[in-house]
Order: structure tokens, then sequence, then C-alpha cells
């Protein structure tokens, strides 16, 4: 079995590169790194230097993924894709997405040059966050086939298309079929860190992923009458925000009565929105995830009686509006298993669990057996400077990751199982 | 007993009048008319006119108010106050206030010259709504001696000061000491459309003000702690939404069990206040009025409780913070009890009511015996251009203010009662 050497220099190696990645940025003293900006372009350079020094081959593809294969001890070899994305939120953290990257680069080298029966494509995608053109996923959705003619037209906030955006970075847009998936790929591996509080709250260092929730988004709107807070009796008023907030209430409720689900009010708007004027509106987000698609089916129909319940009951009107219905995707069983097994050999009781946040694995699973390996994530913080890791859940990662690989080279059935029919 | 000849035409006139002076405006296309804005001194020049042919000698007072005198019987008699304000909300509807200046001068017209022990001065108020200056009563206060020194010195959004404001009307600010009360004012009787919808849920035309009711407002925070929407379970969660929204629900409960109370979030801000973050602060706003100003203090107290309560509940931080506290106002009971007769005598069934708004007559009552007739707004419309008044409610105003004029010119007391220590 693989060990690695020093494994606390490793992780803390891995903080120090993730911390240096961070300052790579669009905006100075924060980080912010949007698809195909400059900084990325920095990002590239750093992780290609770490990577040809594995002797890595490494390339940008036409959709702006870094790709860096540690080839097997065939040259002819299959290949087992693991990576994470490099972009950004504004005033992100430092490991949303680039752990998962640095972490993949990190069990290279720990294998200290040894050669698996199956090649190590490191990926870098270009763009999951969605910041720079509002729709997420650029990077890997070029893997799967679908960064299309539609989406290459769509523009940034400075009328640029992902297109120009692309030619601009010194790329070809016409390459982009080339960017897909290779025939030879297995499987696709994802660390990626929480972003949530659930590992930390049982004292869990690694969670493997068995599914990534199906998610409904929803605009809803109440409208009553605006009147005067002084002047009108409480049972004459047909008040938009109390109807919002009883239906915020019962939101949580609800979600509170199903094991597993969430479901968040957000936003909130109250029209005209003065302290002596009743809201003659109210606008309010939803969002609705679980692993079950019926499950969310079945609470979003609830909740979307109860509003109308609430909104008759006061004499006002009510409008939804769906934004967007995403099924949940189930990781790869076989894969799901062996990264089980390969956390449990680090000492750690493995946590099975759901993620409830969108990640380029979600994307994979369409053609490849995919899994997820989180880190907890301290106090469930992400999308904020305060975002961390913890140097012994770093270390245990890359342990698991090497008892992955391990197991993986050893299983008999593994490329067999994993090849596409 | 006075009766007006021709009251159809009278109506129909006041509503012309008011119609009239909503053209005059600093917004093309709606109604905005601010203190001592341009369009205010074609106001002045409009009523000046009316005024004029009715024999009125008409000044503006130093504090922008236009001020017309109706003598009685002897030049040197006492004089009962009547009138409104001239100034208006953005968007204004044309009523609110010039009606009650309007419906004055009408009910002076409907004298024929006729001549009352006591002289008639009608009064158009250059500041109630507060617009300009973000502070109301402007006008009436300069009445009761309170535009002090340093009010004049606060400042429009354009920099521009109360005092400088006044000057560049052409009016000297030195001179507001003589815009004081004249010592031989028996009281102030003000008409204002109720801007709320309890006449006309009613179907009563009039209603006798006995009270204005104090008011207190203030603005609530509640701090918890923003988290993915996604990732983050609902027994981990610290979400400032949810709380502020089992708040608002508690506040429109506490003030449906209270006879009379009104009570209205109308304000409410989640932060971040985005459809996939749970919100970390959500800051309200609360509104609070009532006659008596012990249930107004019991009231806001028990809801505080309970903001203290979910926030603790909830795991979340609660501030608050008073933005004011104003008491509750009686008009005049002598005048009141008169009002109620004179409603009685034009056929309708008298509504004796609270103000739920504040009014100029709540400045004057410091000094004088004071009270409001409120006509009937329909669907309780007001700061809108849909704001509105029945032309058979406005007939009965003018009767009504006939009567009451009969009663007092009648009345042995009125002089004597009415007369300040």
């Amino acid at each position: 079995m693989l060990i690695t050497r020093n494994p606390k220099i490793r992780a803390e190696q891995v903080i120090a590169r993730c911390r240096r990645l961070a300052t790579l940025t669009e905006t100075p003293g924060s980080t912010l790194r949007r698809f195909l900006s400059p900084p990325m372009r920095d990002c590239h350079r750093e992780i290609t230097r770490w990577l040809n020094r594995l002797g890595a081959e490494v390339t940008v593809d036409a959709a702006g993924n870094l790709r860096g294969l540690y080839v097997g001890e065939q040259p002819s070899s299959t290949r087992l894709l693991v990576g994470s994305h490099l972009d950004t939120v504004p005033n992100a953290g430092a490991y949303d997405g680039v752990l998962g990257v640095v972490l993949a680069t990190a069990v290279i080298e720990a294998l200290e040059g040894q050669r698996l029966p199956f090649g190590i494509e490191i990926i870098g995608f270009s763009d999951e966050e969605g910041v720079r053109f509002g729709t997420p996923f650029l990077g890997s959705r070029a893997l799967v086939g679908r960064l299309d003619e539609e989406l290459l037209n769509r523009e940034d906030a400075a009328g640029i298309s992902i297109r120009t955006a692309i030619e601009d970075f010194g790329l070809d847009p016409r390459e982009i079929p080339l960017a897909r998936l290779q025939t030879d790929t297995l499987a696709y591996l994802e660390f990626h860190i929480e972003q949530g509080p659930v590992l930390d709250s049982l004292a869990c260092p690694l969670g493997v992923v068995e599914a990534i929730v199906g998610q409904t988004r929803m605009d809803l709107r109440f409208v009553g009458r605006a009147n005067h807070a002084g002047t009108t009796p409480m049972h004459l008023r047909h008040d938009a925000l109390t109807a919002a907030a009883e239906w915020t209430v019962a939101v949580e409720r609800a979600a509170q009565s199903e094991p597993n689900l969430v479901a968040t009010v957000g936003r909130v708007e109250a029209k005209p929105g003065a302290a002596n004027v009743i809201a003659g509106e109210a606008c309010v987000s939803l969002d609705v995830r679980h692993k079950s698609d019926d499950v969310r089916r079945h609470a979003t129909e609830a909740l979307l009686r109860q509003a109308e319940e609430i909104a008759e009951r006061r004499g006002l009107s009510f409008q939804s509006n769906i934004l967007l219905k995403q099924n949940a995707v189930a990781m790869g069983p076989f894969l799901v298993d062996q990264v089980e097994e390969a956390i449990r050999k680090t000492g750690c009781e493995p946590h099975r669990m759901v993620s409830g946040a969108g990640h380029d694995a979600m994307v994979l699973a369409e053609k490849l057996p995919s899994a997820m390996i989180f880190l907890r994530s301290p106090e469930g913080i992400s999308h904020d400077p305060a975002e961390s890791v913890l140097l012994e859940d770093v270390e245990k990662a890359i342990e698991c990751g090497l008892h992955l690989l391990n197991q993986l080279a050893d299983s008999p059935e593994f490329q067999k199982r994993m090849c596409r029919a």
C-alpha cells in the first residue's frame, strides 16, 4: 500500500498553494477570479509549473480548462479525471474549487513518481460559479458537449460574449469540440470543501457525497393594497408583507418537518417599502432542495398551495414564477463505496452525505461515474474570506486520495466496471 | 339658520379648484408642491384671488403660510382659524391638504357676505408633509412658536437651509415671530380627507376627529448568520429573515387583538438578500399607533419582548432603535361636540373617530382648542393620483361648515369658553 511521507508538510504546502492562488485576483485586496480573466492566466501558469515538475503535459482547452495528464504504466492506458474549478465568487475564500485542483496535484506528488495502471488527468475548470456570464459550469459543460453555439453568444456585463472572451484569451472557440471527455476516461473524482456545517457539527474531517440535490427556485409575489399605516384599521388591511411573512414561517416549518429537506426564503422586497405605509406588494424568493426529486416536487407544490391559501384568506392575489428546476444527480455507487473505504482507512468514520450545492461532478455525472470527497468546512463558512480548512483534514484528504488510487489500481473490476458500455 | 344656495354648484367648484391647484406642480405630469417651491407661489396667487373677492386681506407670513382674514361683525372681533396645508407629497392626489383650504373658502363664500360675531382667518400652511426638509409641520410650528433657529438651519437635499429657502421666496426669516397665532384666535378647525377606509367602510360621508393618535416608530435588526441555502441543514441555521417574518406575524396578531391599535411592518431588508443565501441580517420597521399612550407603550414593549424571545430561541442577536415617540393629542371636547351636532344636521350619522395620521391640528392643539372634520376617502386611497372625494360629501361638508359657524355664532359660551385663560 502506498503511504505518503511527510504528510504534514504536504498538507501545509496545499494550504500555502491555495493561499498563493487566492492572491491572483481581479480585485486587489479581495479574491475574484472569473472565467478567463487576466489572473486566471497567472493561475494556470502557477499550476502548470507544479504539474510540469511531475512530468505531466499541460494544456488549456478551448473552453479555458487547464488539463494535465500524469500518464499511467502504459502510455496508452485509460485515465481517471480528478479536479475542480479555478474560478471564484467575488470576495471569495481561498479554498472553494481551487483546493480540489491543488489536492489532486498533491496526491500525485505523494505518489513520488509511481505509475498506476491508469493515468490521472488533472483538470482545473475555467468556470463553475457562473459569476461572469450569469450561468454556471461553462468549463465542465464543454467536457460533456454542452458548451453550444447559443451559450457562446451569451454576454457578460461589459457586452463581451463567451466566444469573444475565449478568443481574447488566445484560444479558438472552434476547437471546443476537442475539449470533450476523452473516450478512455474511466471516472471523475472531485475533492471540495463542504461549504456547509454538517461535517463540522459531526466532527468528521471527510465526507463522501452520494448525491447532489435537485433544486427548485422560484419567485413569488403577493399583491395586496398599499395604504396608510396610521389610518387603516387592521381589519381593513390587505397587507402583502404580513402575507409573505406568514408564508416564510410556513416554508421554514415545512422544511423542518421533512428529513433532509432544505427550503429558504433569502430575498424579500416590500413595496413601497416605507415605515408608515402598509406594503401593497411583497416579492420573495424560494429555494427548495432535496436528494429525492419527488420529495422536492411535493414539498414545493404544498408550499405553493399554502401561499395561495394565505393570499386568498387575506384578500390578496398571488403569482409565482419558476426560475430553475433541476433534478438530483446520483454519484457512481461503486466509486462512492470505494471512497468510503478509503476514508475509513485514514482512521475517520466516513459520513455519507448529500451535497446541497451544485458542483462540476453534477455535470460530469451525465457521462461518467463520478464521486466527490468533502473536506469539513470549519463553522460551515464559505464564499467568504473567512473560509478555511484544517491542516489535519488536508492530511487526511491526501491520505484518502492515495488509499483510493491504491484500491482502484488493485481492483480487477475498476477498469471494466467504469468503462462506458 | 344659514343655508347655502346652489350647494351642488359650490361643491363642483370646490372639486374643480382642487384639481386646478393640482396642476401647479414641480414635476410636470404629476403633483408635487413642496415648501416654498415655485408652484407654491402660483398656488398662493390663485387662492388670494378667491379670497380677495370675499373682501379678505391676504398675506404670506414669514414661514410661508398664506393667511386671509374675513373680518367679523366688528373689525376688532375675535377670530376662528380654519385651514389646512398647501404642500403635497410626490405623485400626490388633488385633495390631501388643499381641500381644507378650498372648503374653508367655499364655506365663507356660502355665507354670501354675511358677517359673524367673530372673524374667520383662512390659513394655507406652507409645509405639513415634511417632504422637502425631512421634518413635517414647518408651517403650523411657526404659529405655535416652534420654528426655531435650529430648525431654520436644517437643509434640503440641495443643501439649501429653511432660512435660505424663506429668503429666496422673498420673505424675511426675522419676521417669523410675527407669524405666531394672534392672541384673539378662539379655535382651529380643519377639514381634511380621511386618508383611510373607515368612513367609506361605514358609508359615512363625514367624521369628527376626537383625537390624533400617538405614534412610536422603531427600526429593528435581527442578526443571525448568512449561509449557503443548499448546504446548511434546517437545524443548523440562524436565519435572520425567518426570525423577522415570525415577528412580523406576531406584530399583526398583537394589533388585531387590541381594539383600535394599529401596528405595521412596512419595510424589510434581508442581507445579503440572495435567493440561495440564508439571510444573516434582517432589518424591519415598526410603526405603532393608538389614541391611548399607555396602550401604545404597553403594546410596543410587549412586541420588543417578543422580538427578543424569538431572537434568543433562534440563536440570533437583536437590536432596536427608537426613531419617534409622539403622544396622542386630544381635540377640543366642546368643538368636537359642536362638529358632531353640525354633521347630524346635514342628515348624516356623525362618526367619532381617531385620526391615525398626524395633521396640523395636532400642532395647533398645543395652544388652541382644535377640531377636524374628515371627509370620506373612497376606498381609503390617498397619497396617490387616484385619491378622490365624492361630490355629495363635499356638499355635506360645506353644509356642515355653515351649521357649525351658525352654532358657534349662536353659542353664548363660544367666545368665553374658547378664550385662553
